[in-house]
């Protein structure tokens, strides 16, 4: 009946408690996980400096281990990115919630802690810091040691010196306990889907000093870099609004809304003070509580604001995302549809997606499902994310979906934001705004599927038609001829072709 | 090219930003995780009280809403717990990650999140405080309104006073837009379920003031009072290491293994330095960083220890188990079997389950499944955890399994860590130890079950061929007495019952 001791844990301190929230559950997931997150990073480095990724990711086992499944591995990834300037290297790396993505703009990693996770496994598996060595444009380069001080969440310097790097860029050296037998494959697949989804990088993968395989290089166009922007009045929940007035306090309303959001001119700004009732002069750091709630509630429920401005996403778009799965997997027919940009509480999304039948993949009643976020690759824990869910809930064959073909669906979602399901980011919640159009973009994919099917079958339908006719017409002719005591045998192909005007490859 | 700007948030504002990853993805989900959260809150307080938990909840509109989908509910729970000191109230329910549960124990709640979350949830959707009235044993009690400073992590007190409160516990009043239509199903689930891993608990449920249901109440019993434990020395990886030397200094070595871990007497810490081949007088203090990782390592690897403690673990046990699934579905038979304890990574953990036959169950080629993890009942995401992933992989078939005969699984996981897969707590990841338990555990189950209805099919088989030689056992001794002119036909039944000795109502 004594009361239990109270405590205060810093955020590291949970993520090392509970790092299967992270991705971190077993030897072969975290071996995995901590490649994603690497080359993640990298990727965005490099789009950042619009320079297309050239990354080199080298695993290799430590040596004289026992002959175990679990073994220390050095993970070292060099990325020619914009690097990170010195100051920053410490609090990047070592400390949880420390980043420098938490603008609202497209980016593949958001949380601050996806890299910090792979350091903080590192060190409590093997003992062993991370190494950085890092140039950006300008300065000669800096190499830093670094530990995580777990419970005060704060980087540990063991060492840092000024050390020359010829190009701009950054390179990881993390040491942990992993599994990179059973991990191998997926570390594979990853790098394979993250060329598709970004084009125009390459990455080298090399175990134990051999080159396994390069990937990428499909494509040398960068993508535009990507905008930040200010929130859109929809998104105004109360915490936001009330950061917005503390920095903007001394503010009239109407300029206040036209300063802090998107999407709100002065015109837009007027009609919703009138709808309002309110008085567009007044500061609105001196708005009472009640007021700065109504004016939220109204920001999110007003019809008359355009939707989110899309220039902070980056989608893969259909030539691109078309070439690099061409170029992959040997498919034949491929279709690419896109919805949006659409909303959900006041992020902007664009879902797109390309469906593709090719003999490399798997036959069954519903299409192989591949999954991208933000341009990342999303493997495991399917089942329970929304794309595997709106994908099984389509009715596949309606739209003339066979076993006989082999039919895959790579579907890409991208946003400011990413629900996703956990922090190891591998599935999106249950959002309705994104459900809804992913539910609308794969039938929209579906029917061009059944348009498409019944076209080869209605032309396979009229070739067998044609075929027969023309071996009727054909004995036909020639029962004729000897008839009327004719030598040659008159041709009827071309005859027969302008009759059905099908090609008779079909 | 310019470079970003690099910030830090608080894990409050982490969990703003993503709160989807705690739970609160969508209006019906977010009022269910609330709820869970309130009533995982009070059913441990309650057994830290070591009394029945008696908890009611009460649900209801906030009044003249216009009727859409989502609206502002007031959801009030009330329990009859330990209470909460005065001073602990602020941060225990309005900061993240602060609690009194980060103890070696098993807890339902362990993260010092979820009610949080649920604060801040309400507090964003709607702009109102969280008012918290608790008294424990010899206060008067003390009633505050509380906010969540996000940016800082920190508890913001509106208001608070002194108020009397006739009996020891907690009421917790939360406004916050849901979505009841959507989410009450789940909660009365939620509910039923949970008194049937907790079944000493009463829980009344009432929405807009009308008593909707009563739940529970299967036992008297109070489940013994966990212990927390020390560490196990496979729990010892380098930060917890260094974390006891930090502590404990200025031991030697034999007497820090012998006060810092559980399972390590003075025989046991004496063969492992020997094993070591280290000297047992050195002070933990002094040593070189080396040989502390080489000693971390040795911890871990060495299989002369004992498994971990389980007394601090709460199993549900055979008899309460399965009373309680028979007072909530009409089961016919039962099975149940339980394993451990065993360990993963140091933490102990039981799992038990009970196999249910009963018309009340779905009709499937697999059990229906019932998921639980320290006495708290999932309900979401079921399909990338390792307990239905383990359900599935077992071959029930082989079990003489069939669509005819409707079978439920109820599992139980406890331990004193819990490997979640994400915040919410809704699917366990993937950990080996605990898979490979499971698995067993599940066979075990099946043959159980295969026994059981092989036994069934066999006394049914000695049944019919008893009823067809009676038959004609009967005929033979009417026709003998018919031919001996014996008036009357002698019996035969028990004659036949010797015969083949088994019930005759198989």
């Amino acid at each position: 009946m004594s009361q239990p001791e109270y405590q205060s844990i810093s955020p590291s301190d949970f993520f090392y408690r509970n790092r299967e929230i992270a991705g971190f559950s077993n030897p072969s997931r975290a071996t995995y996980t901590a490649v994603r997150e690497l080359i993640e990073n990298s990727l965005d480095a490099c789009e950042a400096r619009l320079t297309p990724p050239d990354i080199f990711l080298r695993i290799s086992e430590v040596e004289d281990q026992k002959d175990t499944e679990t073994k220390i591995y050095i993970l070292r990834v060099e990325d020619n990115g914009t690097g990170l300037p010195a100051e920053h290297i410490p609090k990047a790396f070592a400390q949880v919630f420390y980043g420098s993505k938490y603008e609202l703009k497209q980016a593949r990693g958001t949380f601050g802690l996806g890299v910090t996770m792979a350091i903080l496994y590192g060190q409590i598996s093997t003992d062993n810091p991370i190494i950085v060595h890092s140039k950006t444009a300008g300065s000669k380069g800096v190499k830093y040691r670094l530990l995580v001080d777990v419970e005060n969440n704060r980087p540990i310097v063991e060492h840092f010196e000024e050390l020359n790097r010829s190009e701009d860029g950054t390179t990881v050296t993390v040491t942990l306990k992993g599994d990179l037998k059973r991990a191998q494959e997926r570390i594979m697949e990853y790098l394979k889907l993250s060329t598709i989804s970004t084009p125009s990088a390459s990455i080298r993968l090399s175990i134990s000093g051999d080159v396994v395989m390069d990937f990428g290089g499909y494509s040398d166009t960068i993508p535009a870099p990507v905008k930040i922007s200010l929130p859109h009045p929809r998104a105004a929940d109360l915490e936001l609004l009330r950061r917005l007035v503390q920095r903007n306090g001394t503010k009239a309303l109407h300029d206040f809304l036209c300063e802090s959001f998107q999407k709100v001119g002065p015109k837009t700004a007027s009609k919703f003070v009138q709808f309002m009732n309110m008085d567009s002069r007044k500061r609105v750091g001196e708005m009472e509580r009640e007021d700065l709630a109504s004016l939220g509630t109204a920001l999110r429920n007003y019809d008359g604001f355009e939707r989110p401005d899309s220039s902070c996403l980056s989608p893969i778009g259909k030539q691109e995302f078309i070439h690099s799965i061409a170029t992959q997997f040997n498919t034949s027919l491929t279709h690419y549809s896109m919805r949006g940009p659409c909303e959900w509480q006041g992020h902007p999304f664009i879902v797109e997606a390309v469906l593709a039948t090719g003999d490399e993949f798997p036959r069954s009643d519903t299409p192989s499902l591949y999954r991208f976020a933000n341009r990342v690759p999303l493997l495991y824990d399917s089942n329970d994310g929304i794309l595997m869910r709106v994908m099984k809930r389509t009715r596949w064959a309606r739209y003339n979906m066979h076993t006989s073909v082999p039919v895959a669906l790579f579907v890409h979602v991208c946003s400011t934001r990413i629900p996703f399901n956990a922090a190891g980011k591998q599935s999106i919640a249950s959002v309705h705004e994104i459900e809804n159009e992913l539910q609308l973009l794969f039938k929209e994919l579906g029917r061009k599927l059944s348009n498409m099917t019944s076209k080869v079958q209605a032309s396979a339908r009229e070739a067998k038609k044609m075929r027969e006719f023309s071996r009727l017409f054909r004995q036909i002719v020639r029962f004729s001829a000897s008839l009327a005591e004719h030598e040659e045998v008159p041709s009827t192909e071309k005859l027969v072709q302008t009759l059905f005007e099908v090609d008779s490859d079909a």
